[in-house]
């Protein structure tokens, strides 16, 4: 057992062997102890050796699953201990365990049962990538944006307290990065100001899984706080003094923890480091060896035993146990796709992303402009921006998992002469929705976000896909809104948002590879013509991504001989006069965006065609308003009914509905 | 001159007399000191004696100018010395000043060349109650959403850096309870964790104005820690030694700066109780006397010279210097209507408000149901808690100013079995919209949440407006959104929501008094029929306060000989289906809501009566999508065309042009 104070040497300079040949051989010849486990409360019968036996298991299962498909690898890889410590002190789901985030609780899925069904991660019908409640009674949250777990078991302690069960404790999961995001201080404050003393004090044990990084390394003042808990050498020193005065056995124990928080001042404040947590009055545990599971053990114990909030402060290694992932300096294989399990190497041949177009652009931007600043919440490498922060150091910041933030320092830095990008997710973007309203519209913030992965982004589930954005932002006074279809056109629309500097423009592009550009015919006003037919029957206004949908559609149509124009609208907000113009020309209009239906481009569109007085039959489509569950993006795309087979289908039908006189419709509900 | 460490007891005890007839006459009788303010700059050679005095013109001048329609008079009562002060060190707007939420910039605006308009204030073409930029180059953000002044002031700190203006200063004024939320957080984060050493280190002065409430008394940790700087033993102690020390003058002058961050760690940590800011790496100076102005000049001026980012801990006292705001416990006075300014007095008689309505069902359902719970973000008064809170005070949780927090922490009751209520201002659940979204509709939570002053609340400006919240909702799968007419249907829809237990339901109602109940003819499924003709030429579905409306416009319809049906939706998500029937029964239909136009009731009713293939007329009336700028609630409406007699023409006209023949259409624009 290692002392918690050497682990952050220790687990760094030492990491096992697991991915090697010769530790597999080993396993293979064992029965599996993971077999054994149906409830987690078969590992509290379980001795010493065979834990440390089903830690190895565990890990191979994560990179043998992991290493075909993807998957957050290295999240997990450095949760193992701790989470099968947790499940041995707690009474999951009586204790409800809450993860933030979500994307590290593989390990907890094969506890609780389902390890049988891990091999199908990810895939539709199979296991989600993240806590799912359809799954198992052990899982409680579900929503992978971070920062939300202190909140929910804020929530849930309260809940007990105010029914009067009190012999259950909430457990809250939380990494140090999404310790960064404001919610997480709301949470703590919260639970903080609650009863620390006395019987009304509710049982909320805090683990933070502490790993010095989210997606990057985790920034700002607070990382450099728990930095300081790891490193501080006043803090080794006096940790060797209660060390001494309370024995060996006691580093984690009783007297340590009545040494830290019940006895005098003084010795707090030779203890000082963890000032901030008790600063606000949270009781606090640690560190602790996050991969020494009794350690852990003993400590949660301890934290149990108190009845009331408790942060135990957990170090642990991303990637811990799987030298490619601990080699992996960029992001300890945070979230690899497909990977050779023996090297770590990623399998098959990198394709030119979305991403890749926007980052290459950003560089030049930032070549001939140099007010052009970049800015990301603890996201550097996954939206682009690394190149960037590589070229212009100090023009790039990355605020930590802060979307807040971000938009709101952005308006700051626009008042004051500099054109920022904020480079997001696009469902991330909904925890700004009131910045971008209210910090850079009303102020005419000449602030330029970036959103990736929009539309749908598949097989993460629903809270990953990136489908509110065109509709919130519909509502936001003067912002402009381009939605790209291929690599030249996010080149040349992320131009056009740089030399916005009155009002916020968004660029949104959906996840992964882009497909080869698609000529326009014409331009008319701001709109591309992409296809033209002899007769005016249906003006298809094909947005962004689906513009290739929308070009296949119209063939097929073609060959039915109906006439079909379609146009990209380039940028979706404000609507462009050409295309109000081009709907009065055509029978009907349809719309075609990978966004809900409610309340997106096709349905202002349609509101904007009534106010001008055009009569034209119109039918929007995009995804249904409901959340999707996780599967492969064409599955998804396909099952809306977003593919030009069925799009051609259906706009025949409203075709002949038209010829016959009826009015157009379908089935779709809202 | 007080001590800093007596400012507690004393401003508490001893508040000046500034309110009574002795002083004013007194005041009277001078020639006045702020006829002779046109910029900051004035201030700085004033001399002390008439610098005194000209604080007690402000506050003649705050009380004044409130007395007859309300203004936010308690907080600027607080804040004199302490803007005074600021404005003397700084250069303004050179150094940029920040104020968080923006109520507090009264003193402000009377400092920086607009005294003349300030008997004007928050009436329509006169002062607006916040900063804004149409009004002064000194003012640089409008927003009144808490808590992001740090953001802005990170943002514009930044961009300094990048051009290279060393010499610029950002200043933020952020009260403590504005700490509570999680953007400042995310702020002090990225403020903290940026260079605090070296010559790239960021000049930001962040003057914390604490005054231990934000509109009631600030909760959680944070404010538990903050009073343990003015109140711990040992903390007088300690300053008594640095006092004896270092002598009379340098209480909080470079000495005492330098013994707090320069000296040895021992002495740094007898002055522990400011841990929470310097364990995150920010130099801290305080606390200081707020109402003492050279102290706090002294203050700044230490921290400008630091040329980094220092926080200066100002204590204040809400309303100090008024008899009658000092002696209102409930929220000394923080937004009061209009009052005798000789005794605080309110001024005309208190009518039954929305808020009463509903918090009298609150407290019906709490004794009722004893799942059912209450949360506030830091307004309980406001929202109507007061009363809940007090009968079942086990039951109701002010968060602080968190509603994120508020919605989470809902969701994690809920899924133990509870039914929390949120009160919030419809505006400020914009900073919730990802929490409602994915927290409690994707985790099927049963929280109600309650929107008070939702639609036009007017004199407060463009950020105080409820008008986004009818469209954002609307892309929340398995909400429910009620939006009752008057008294009777806020007390029984309320009721229906309590009821929901697997999804989030939103019952949103506007400020102010409640007018009579608006019977109902029938109630077809959900639909309320409120008025009938004989020709069903036009069904209006009249949304929430705007029923009386609507049936006004019907009568003036029915005058002119059009026939109109008017509906109350009730529920305006879903969509319910007697709507769809009722809409294929006339010719046209026209919606009436106090809600941005875009994405609104109106858009998506069109949507879903597309979908069910009904083809019929439709219009939508709403307010304008832009920034509304503060003025009367009527003139609001009036400007926007919602009034009887705007609506009857221009429906009338709607209804000509479909007898001709011709399409409807107005000239709204988006």
């Amino acid at each position: 057992m290692l002392d918690a104070v050497h682990l952050n040497v220790i687990a760094r300079a030492t990491p096992s062997r697991l991915g090697s040949q010769h530790r597999r051989d080993e396993e293979a010849a064992r029965v599996g102890l993971l077999d054994r486990i149906e409830h987690p409360r078969d590992l509290r019968s379980m001795p010493d050796a065979d834990l440390e036996t089903l830690a190895a298991e565990i890990r191979d299962r994560l990179v043998s699953t992991c290493a075909p498909n993807g998957g957050h690898l290295g999240p997990n890889l450095g949760v193992v201990e701790l989470t099968i410590a947790t499940h041995r002190v707690f009474d999951s789901p009586r204790d409800p365990i809450v993860f933030d985030t979500g994307h590290q609780a593989y390990v907890h899925k094969m506890l609780t049962g389902r390890h049988g069904d891990f091999g199908r991660l990810k895939q539709a019908g199979g296991l989600s990538g993240y806590p799912s409640r359809a799954e198992s009674e052990h899982d409680w949250v579900e929503n992978s944006h971070a920062s939300t777990a202190l909140s929910y078991a804020d929530g849930m302690a309260k809940a007990f307290a105010v029914r009067g069960e009190r012999d259950r404790t909430v457990v809250a999961f939380i990494g140090d990065g999404a310790l960064t995001g404001g919610m997480a201080w709301e949470a703590l404050n919260n639970i903080a100001g609650g009863p620390q003393t006395g019987p009304d004090r509710r049982p909320l044990v805090i683990v933070v899984n502490d790993n010095g990084r989210s997606y990057s390394p985790t920034v700002g003042g607070l990382a450099r706080h728990l930095d300081g808990l790891r490193t501080d050498p006043r803090y080794e020193q006096a940790l060797d003094v209660v060390k001494r005065a309370l024995g060996r056995t006691a580093l984690v124990g009783q007297p340590l923890y009545d040494a830290l928080h019940g006895a005098k001042k003084g010795l707090k404040d030779l203890l000082a480091p963890q000032g901030l947590f008790e600063d606000l009055g949270l009781k606090y545990i640690g560190p602790v060896d996050g991969h020494d599971r009794a350690a852990v053990e003993q400590a949660l114990t301890q934290a149990k035993k108190f009845r009331g909030p408790v942060l135990v402060h957990c170090l642990t290694q991303k990637g811990y146990g799987y030298d490619p992932a601990l080699r992996d300096e960029a992001d300890q294989m945070h979230s690899p796709g497909a990977f050779d399990p023996a090297t770590g190497a990623p399998a098959g041949s990198s394709v030119r992303s979305w991403t890749d177009v926007f980052s290459d652009a950003l560089v030049r931007a930032g070549r001939e402009r140099p007010d052009v600043v970049a800015i990301t919440a603890a996201m550097l490498g996954p939206t682009g921006l690394e190149p960037f922060a590589r070229a212009f150091p100090d023009r790039c910041f990355d605020v930590g998992i802060a979307e807040q933030h971000a938009a709101t320092s952005a308006a700051g830095m626009a008042m004051m002469g500099l054109h920022p990008v904020v480079a997001v997710y696009a469902t991330f973007l909904n925890r700004a929705f009131d910045q971008v309203l209210m910090d850079c519209a009303l102020h005419r913030a000449g602030v330029t976000f970036v959103l990736d992965r929009a539309g749908v982004t598949g097989n993460d589930g629903p809270s990953h896909n990136g489908m509110w954005d065109l509709s919130i932002l519909q509502v936001v006074p003067g912002l402009r809104l381009a939605v790209p279809r291929d690599g030249a056109q996010l080149t040349e629309q992320f131009a056009e948002a740089l030399d916005v500097g009155d009002a916020p423009t968004v660029v949104r592009f959906p996840k992964g590879a882009v497909g080869p550009d698609i000529a326009a015919l014409e331009r008319i006003g701001g709109v591309d013509v992409l296809a033209r037919s002899q007769s005016n029957d249906v003006l298809l206004v094909a947005v962004g991504a689906l513009a290739g949908v929308g070009v296949d559609t119209a063939k097929r149509l073609g060959a039915q001989g109906v006439g079909v124009t379609v146009v990209d609208p380039r940028w979706v907000k404000p609507v462009d006069d050409a295309l109000v113009t081009l709907a009065r020309q055509h029978r009907i209009v349809v719309t075609l965006e990978d966004n809900g239906r409610v309340g997106g481009v096709g349905t202002v569109l349609a509101q904007v065609l009534r106010d001008a007085g055009v009569t034209v039959a119109f039918h929007g489509y995009g995804l249904p308003q409901r959340f999707l569950e996780h599967a492969k993006r064409d599955q998804i795309l396909a099952e809306a009914g977003l593919t030009a087979q069925i799009l051609a289908r259906e706009v025949s039908g409203l075709v002949a509905a038209l010829d016959n006189g009826a009015s157009p419709h379908d089935r779709t509900t809202v």
